[in-house]
């Protein structure tokens, strides 16, 4: 298999605590998209949200890059749109709703191969979840069926973004960690990279480096989970 | 279409607050199998507890029941198993663990069938998301890819146990609530009964009761959700 060319950052979320949108990630975005003249924007995960409003919110929340963003409209020709641009962004939501209507307008493959081949991708929560494997990490909701749960697998292990260790006092439902542990049980020849939000993944070729303010988590079948640094780096297939 | 024998009890919860496994729960479980002499227990949606180790934990927990609960292997056949039954009991887990087994051991039209043929049925969790239309309403992680989230459609509106309105500070992924909102813009011709941890519904025929110590909530399009009292009835088709 020859060598590919990933350029790619894998963002948690567009917010970190308190701070505003995209507050925490607009360096790091702005520095990926150096050198891109025409940035594909993918609304897709936006459900609650119109896909115009939404682009509006990530054109504010990214002032220098406004112009060169292009939104990607569910009447428009995927793969046609996708060939007009040099990089590409993929925002947050319903990760079942986004890997729909990417498989409905013809752009897993095409997208994947275009990442591959080099073309620079940001994605953030629903937009990181769809570069692993599958979507079996996701936290959404399956609010619709798509196709498949197979995903972008630009990246060869699975991607829980939000990651959160929290437990509400008295709360019955399953624990993140304890989800997570029914997929590696379920999945055992998976690994698993969990992004707490803050945290992201800078991807360029087959080194990785996490990025943002806080550590990534690999997660371990005998729950002695793996932390990874900011600005640590490993190899992409680990 | 002739009238369903529908006699159903299907639980948010296994445990409410800080209460022990299945106490708010027993009274109810056991008025409902009052008259059945061998309830069929299915474990399949857990995922890291042993199916042996989680029907001693049912049967420590419903001990007047115990002698007549029969565990479903995985290697059972299954519609036969459930033929030899005249209840039937389905714990909380992973949704899409217990769906997609469901699926391979051909018993989701069987236990349809059977259940709206007048069979007890119980479930808490899991075993409750089921009984719906779909399972798109579950709150699990798609750790497992069934056949279709098709599920039983024992009543027609979507479940969601376990439902919170809690929000932790300074979180950003979705709340429970807009997960649910984001599911209602997808299937805006579906209904949404919300099950916060000690509610249940208890189906006799066409009727239904709220029953447990708190209300459940049926989700609306405009937010203005309306509260269903512990006590209060109303038709199945609303």
């Amino acid at each position: 298999m020859t060598e590919r060319e990933l350029n790619l950052l894998l963002l948690s979320s567009s917010r970190v605590g308190g701070g505003g949108y995209l507050d925490s990630a607009r360096q790091l975005i702005g520095n990926l998209f150096a050198n891109c003249q025409r940035i594909l924007f993918i609304p897709f995960a936006g459900v609650t949200i119109s896909h115009a409003d939404y682009a509006q919110r990530v054109r504010a929340g990214l002032p220098a890059l406004a112009e060169r963003i292009h939104l990607l409209n569910l009447d428009d020709d995927g793969p046609e749109t996708l060939a007009s641009c040099d990089g590409v962004m993929v925002g947050g939501g319903n990760t079942f709703a986004l890997l729909d209507r990417l498989y409905r307008h013809a752009l897993v493959r095409e997208l994947r191969d275009a990442v591959n081949g080099g073309m620079s991708y940001v994605g953030w929560s629903a937009g990181s979840n769809i570069a692993g494997p599958t979507i079996r990490t996701t936290n959404d909701m399956p609010i619709i069926e798509p196709p498949s749960l197979a995903a972008l697998n630009l990246v060869p292990f699975q991607l829980n973004p939000h990651y959160t260790s929290f437990v509400p006092a008295n709360f019955h439902g399953e624990t993140r960690r304890e989800r997570l542990a029914e997929f590696m049980v379920a999945n055992p020849d998976s690994r698993v990279l969990a992004l707490p939000e803050g945290c992201g993944l800078r991807v360029r070729g087959t080194e990785v480096e996490v990025v943002g303010e806080f550590a990534a988590l690999e997660l371990a079948a005998d729950g002695r989970d793996l932390e990874l640094a900011v600005g640590q780096r490993f190899n992409l297939n680990g």
